[in-house]
C-alpha cells in the first residue's frame, strides 16, 4: 500500500512539516527504515539515530520537532508520536485486506450459504452448504468453511485456514493461516489389540474477540463442544484436545498442548511449550511455566513450573539444590571421612 | 444434516415412543443438548437433569422409560441406550461427508490419474499425474494428491492436506486436514560451513486403517519407506522424521516427535509432546510418559519417562528424592552441626 | 518418473553392462528395492544381498563387477558408486517438478504480479498484487503469495504454502508444504483485563539457500524483518517469533520454538524439541540439545543443556548426581545412625 504523508496525517492525525506529498509504502524502526519508509521518534535514547535514517519521513513528538526539521526530513508532528505511529501501524496492516468484497470467481459457494454485507470471499475458498459468513468478514484464498459452519461478522479468516463441519466462529475473530479448527477428537476405544474410532459429532466454538495463530489444531468435542472463550489469544502451533475448555482473556504461548477435556480458566497464561494434562483444571489467573508439564489441577492465581508442575517457588527451591548437589555429594563425602577419624579414635 | 426421530431409528435400531416426526439436527450430552438436538440417558447419575434438559428427544434404556415418558419429550427407547447412541453419532458424524461422487468441476485431475468407483473428489482439488483414488475413497477441497501417489479405498483426506509424489495410502484411512504426508527428510552433508541437502527419494507408506490428526508431518525417506503399520492412530502436530517405521497398533499423542530411521514397534504409546532420538528401537508395548526424551533403545513392554528417559520407576524414585531434596540438606547441615560437636568434645 | 537404465547412465555417467532398456521407475536400498527399481553396492557389508535383491538394475564400484555380473542383472558401473547412486536420487526426485512451466490455467495472477521466465505457478496457486516470482522457481498447487510479496529464483514452494504480504523468499530457497510465512506476531498489550492487539507491519525476509520444513510458522516482525539467515535450514513445525534474527547456516531441528526478538547466530545446532527465551541471544556455533529450555543468551561455541539449560559439561554432572540420589539418602541415613550411636556413647 502507498500512501502519501498528507493521506497518512488525514487518518491518523497530526500535523505535516514540509513535503507532505512524500510517497510512503510501509513502516519501520528508526534503524531499520529504507527509502520509502515511515519512521518514529518518541523516546530520547533513538535521537543519534535521526540523522541517519534512510526513513523518508519520520513521526516525531512536538518536543523533537525542532531537531529534526534540521534534518530536513518531512514530519508528521503529533502530541503522543508512539501511539500515533500505532495507528499508522494499523493503517498498513491493512494492507492485508486484499481481498475483495464479494465471492471471487474463482471460490466455491454453496447454494445455502449465507454471505454477510461487505463479505469478502477469497479466490479458491470453498464455502459449503448451509455455512454462514457474516458481515464484513474476510475469507482468504484457499480457506475451507465446512458444512454449517458458521462465522461471525469483522472476522479475519486467513489463507489456508480450514473450518470444520458444525463449528462456531465470533465477532472480530482472526485466525492465521494453516489453522484447523474442529478435527476429529483423537478417541479410540480399544477393543482387544484393535484401537476403535469413537465418532467426534461435538463441534468447537471460538467466542468474539479471539485470535488463533497458524498451524494450530483445535479438535471438535466427542460430544458437546470444544470452547475459546472470548477474547484469548493463542499462539502458533498449538494443540487444544477435545472438549476443553477455555475461559476468558486467557494467553496461550506457541507449542502448548492441552490435554482433552481440561478447563482452563479466565486470564490464565500458558507458557510457550507447556502441556496440560486432560481431564484437570486450570484456575483464573493461574499461570504456567514455559516447557512446564501440568499433572494435576492448578488451583486459581498459582504459579507453577517443571515437570511434574510445582508451585514455581517450590520448583526455584528445588532448582537452587539441584545446583548445589555436587557440593552436597563433597560435604557427604567429607562427613563420612571425619565419621570414620571419630569412629577410629573411639 | 437434519433427521426425524423415527429416521434415526430406522438406521439405528430401537423403538420410538411419543412424537417420531421431530427434527434433529445433531447430538449432544444431557446438561448440553439445545433445542433440535437428541441426547441420551444411560446413567443413574445424569436422571436428575432429564427434567430440565432442552432436548428434542432422548435416548434411554429400557429402565428409564417410564421417568423419562413423564416428561412428555419424544425418546428413542434402546435395550443399550449408550450403544445406540454411539451409533448415532456415527450416523450424525457423515454429516461430514460433504463431498458429492464424483469429481467436482474445479478440482484438477490429470488424465493419466485414476479415480475409483464411487470417489469423491472435491472442489479445487488437485491430482497429478498416475496417481491413484480408491474406491469410496473422499478427497476434501484443497488436498493436494502428488504425482503417482496412491490413496486406498474407503479412506478419507480432510481438506487442505498434501500428499506428496510417489506416497501411498492404505484402505480406511483417514488423514486430517493441513497434514504434510512425503515432505523431504531432514538430511543435509556439511562440506565445510555449507549444508548441502542430501536429496529425499524414498516415500511414505501408511497402512491400512491408520489414523493421522491435524497438521502432522510425515517426512519420506531419503531411500526406502517412512512407514506407519496398520491401524496405528496418530494425534495432532505429531513429526515422524525421514525412515522411521512405526508398527501396528501403536498410540502416538499430540506434538510428539520422532527422529529419523528410528523403530517404533507393535502396540506402543507415546504420550503427548514426547521426543525419540533417531535410529533407536521403542520395542513392542513400550510406554513413553508425557513430555520424556528417550535417548536411547526400550525394551518392549517397558514403560519409561523423563529426561533422558530412565524406567518410569526409576524415574519415579527420584522424582521422589527430588522433592526431599531441602530436607536432605538439612540433614546434613544438621549431621555437620552435631559433628562438629563432637569434634570440639574429643 | 520412468527411465532406461541406458538414460540414467548417459545423465550421471558410468558404464551399463548388460541389458540398458530395462525400465526403472525409482530407486531404494539392495534390501528394499523392489522390482523396477534401481539400487547400490558400495559397501561390503551388503554384498551378501546382492544375490537376492530384487532390484531392476544395480550400481556397483568397479570392484564388484565380477561378482555382480555373475547374478545376471544389469549393471551401472562406476568409480565410486556411492557418489553415482546419489546422483541417481536427484535425478529420481525431479520427479516431483510437476507442475508445467508457466501459469496453471486455474492458478489466480494479479495483473500487477510479476512472473519470471521459466517459473512454473500450479493449480490453485494464487499470486496477488505486485508479488514477484523469481526464474525458473516453481510455485506448487494451492499456494498463497501475499500482496507485493517476492519470491526469488530457482526457488520451490511447495503445495499449500502461505507466503503473506510483503515476506521476501531469496533465490534457491525451498519452503516445505503447510508452512505459513508471514503471520502476525504474538503481540498483545494489555488494557485492563483486554488483551488489545499491537498491529504487526514487518515482514519476513528468507535468505538465498534456506530450506524451512513443513508446517512450520515464521512469523512477521512487529515492525522491522525477521530473518533466516542465508543457508539456515529449519525442519517441521518449528516456530519461529515475531523480530527473530538467525544468522547463516544454522540448523533448527524439528519443533523448536524461538520467541520474539531472540537472535541466533551462525552455524548454530538448535536440537528437537528444543525452546528458546525471547530478547535473548545465542552465539555462534553454540549447541542447544534436544528438548532444553533456554532462559538466558548463550556464548559462542559453547554447548548447553537441560532445562534451565545449563553448560553441557554441567547438566550430565547434575544428571549423574541426580542417578546417584537415592544411593546419598541412604548415605546420609547411615551416617545419622552411627553418628547417634556416637553421640550415645559419648
Amino acid at each position: 500500500m502507498n500512501l502519501t504523508l498528507r493521506e497518512v496525517a488525514k487518518n491518523v492525525g497530526g500535523t505535516v512539516v514540509g513535503d507532505g506529498s512524500v510517497v510512503l509504502s510501509g513502516v519501520a524502526g528508526i534503524r531499520e527504515a529504507g527509502p520509502g519508509e515511515l519512521t518514529f521518534l518518541a523516546n530520547p535514547k533513538y535521537e543519534r539515530y535521526l540523522a541517519d535514517t534512510a526513513a523518508a519521513a519520520v513521526v516525531v513528538s512536538a518536543q523533537y520537532r525542532a531537531a529534526a526539521e534540521m534534518n530536513g526530513r518531512p514530519l508528521l508532528v503529533a502530541d503522543d508520536a508512539y501511539r500515533t505511529f500505532a495507528r499508522v501501524m494499523e493503517l498498513f496492516s491493512s494492507a492485508d485486506t486484499s481481498v475483495a468484497v464479494g465471492v471471487h470467481g474463482t471460490a466455491v459457494v454453496a447454494e445455502s450459504a449465507s454471505i454477510g454485507e461487505g463479505a469478502a470471499i477469497g479466490a479458491n475458498a470453498v464455502v459449503l452448504e448451509d455455512a454462514v459468513v457474516g458481515d464484513r468478514t474476510v475469507i482468504h484464498p484457499g480457506v475451507y468453511i465446512g458444512r454449517g459452519a458458521r462465522v461471525g461478522a469483522d472476522t479475519i479468516v486467513h489463507p489456508n485456514v480450514t473450518v470444520k463441519w458444525g463449528c462456531v466462529i465470533g465477532d472480530r475473530v482472526i485466525v492465521h493461516s494453516g489453522t484447523v479448527i474442529g478435527s476429529d477428537g483423537f478417541g479410540f476405544a480399544p477393543e482387544g489389540d484393535v484401537q476403535k474410532k469413537v465418532p467426534q459429532v461435538g463441534n468447537v466454538v471460538v467466542e468474539d474477540d479471539v485470535e488463533i495463530g497458524a498451524n494450530v489444531c483445535v479438535d471438535r468435542a466427542t460430544v458437546g463442544t470444544t470452547r475459546m472463550g472470548r477474547g484469548t489469544k493463542i499462539d502458533n502451533l498449538v494443540q487444544i484436545g477435545h472438549n476443553v475448555v477455555v475461559g476468558e482473556g486467557s494467553i496461550i504461548v506457541a507449542q502448548v498442548g492441552i490435554s482433552g477435556s481440561t478447563r482452563v480458566g479466565d486470564r490464565v497464561v500458558l507458557a510457550g511449550q507447556s502441556g496440560i494434562a486432560g481431564h484437570i483444571e486450570v484456575g483464573d489467573r493461574a499461570m504456567v511455566g514455559a516447557q512446564s508439564g501440568v499433572t494435576k489441577s492448578v488451583p486459581p492465581g498459582e504459579r507453577v513450573s517443571g515437570y511434574p508442575a510445582q508451585k514455581h517457588s517450590l520448583s526455584k527451591r528445588l532448582h537452587a539444590c539441584l545446583m548445589q548437589l555436587p557440593s552436597l555429594f563433597n560435604r557427604v563425602k567429607d562427613l563420612e571421612a571425619k565419621l570414620r577419624d571419630l569412629e577410629r579414635k573411639d
